[in-house]
């Protein structure tokens, strides 16, 4: 992917997981994770995804996840995100009690305060699902699920998350409302009503 | 598939989780289950699969795992296990060190001594991963998990499984060591030196 980012412009930036970062001040900067949700990959579980995010001046503008073993490709731009092709959207929930939420693993929360976040979330909505990687983020934008809370998380896990679901008409940040690629605890709602119900419960436990 | 097995074998018994039990007593008895892992299927993550285990005198002797999003089905009977028509094998592993482990959801384990194994097993395993359902069972069979450990489940969650991790080289059974298809708390492992190791520790917290 690096090589065929810096032929073709040879001015962007390329930032990733596998290997340092190149020219990561550029206009027009790439953020790159080959694998993501690697454990998910080893066990044999369908639940990873290569993460492909374009930056402008910072702020991500393109998305695309790539499941190759279901053959799913998410894309997201200003303009709107597809799924394979076909646009999606985030679906309307503003109830927590109807609200579907996942997390990858519970020991992302970690510490007592978000212990008590996560149990209040786990108890209050509809139901909870684990292990979904970055693959849940593509479930929220095409609005099978409502809310995600996660932490420990690095730019390259996220940033092509973002267009793909603000594109869907959800919202994503950081626990205290910052830029979520900027944030390692992140929180996604297909609906902005849930977002502003649900993030000030994170604001206590970030 | 209730009628596919009454219109061909009147005198067989199926027991399902959809309707009432049918002639369970029959030498040779059906266990279906039409989804399991309904919740993943409802948040759109494919860790869901139809399965459908056939028992003669009440233990199974044969097991399908189908799951029709990644096209994967796996078969297991006497003669051994498949994944699409090849043969699987559970992979040797009996360090814990380097096992990976696997459980749906970590309510599963909700009593105080449950809770400290499994904790004990997430840390002392090489890696843990949440939300597998029934294909993390079909993943320790072809040599990718190699411990799950798991609670409150129903025979047909169990049942057709069984011949496939069998057939396959692995070991299931109740956390005492009773019958898998008679317990609601399973472990299942894929080296049989592994499951010595880690069977006394769940005896005390059965």
């Amino acid at each position: 992917m690096r090589d065929l980012i810096t032929s073709h412009y040879p001015d962007h930036g390329v930032i990733g997981e596998e290997f340092d970062d190149h020219n990561p001040d550029a206009e027009f900067c790439w953020v790159l994770d080959p694998i993501d949700g690697t454990r998910a990959f080893i066990a044999g579980l369908p639940m990873f995804g290569t993460l492909i995010g374009l930056g402008y001046q910072r702020r991500p503008i393109l998305g695309i996840l790539d499941q190759p073993i279901m053959q799913d490709r998410f894309i997201g731009t200003p303009r709107g995100s597809s799924l394979n092709g076909k646009p999606i959207k985030t679906r309307k929930c503003s109830r927590l009690d109807q609200a579907i939420y996942a997390l990858t693993d519970p020991r992302m929360m970690a510490t007592p305060a978000q212990e008590v976040v996560f149990h209040r979330l786990m108890r209050e909505t509809h139901l909870t699902q684990f292990g979904g990687n970055c693959y849940a983020y593509g479930m929220l934008a095409s609005g099978a699920i409502d809310l995600i809370t996660e932490n420990d998380l690095k730019p390259w896990d996220i940033f092509a998350l973002i267009p793909i679901i603000e594109g869907a008409g959800g919202v994503v940040t950081g626990w205290a409302g910052t830029p979520a690629e900027k944030s390692a605890a992140v929180v996604a709602c297909g609906d902005p009503m849930l977002y502003k119900e649900v993030l000030p419960l994170l604001k206590g436990a970030a």
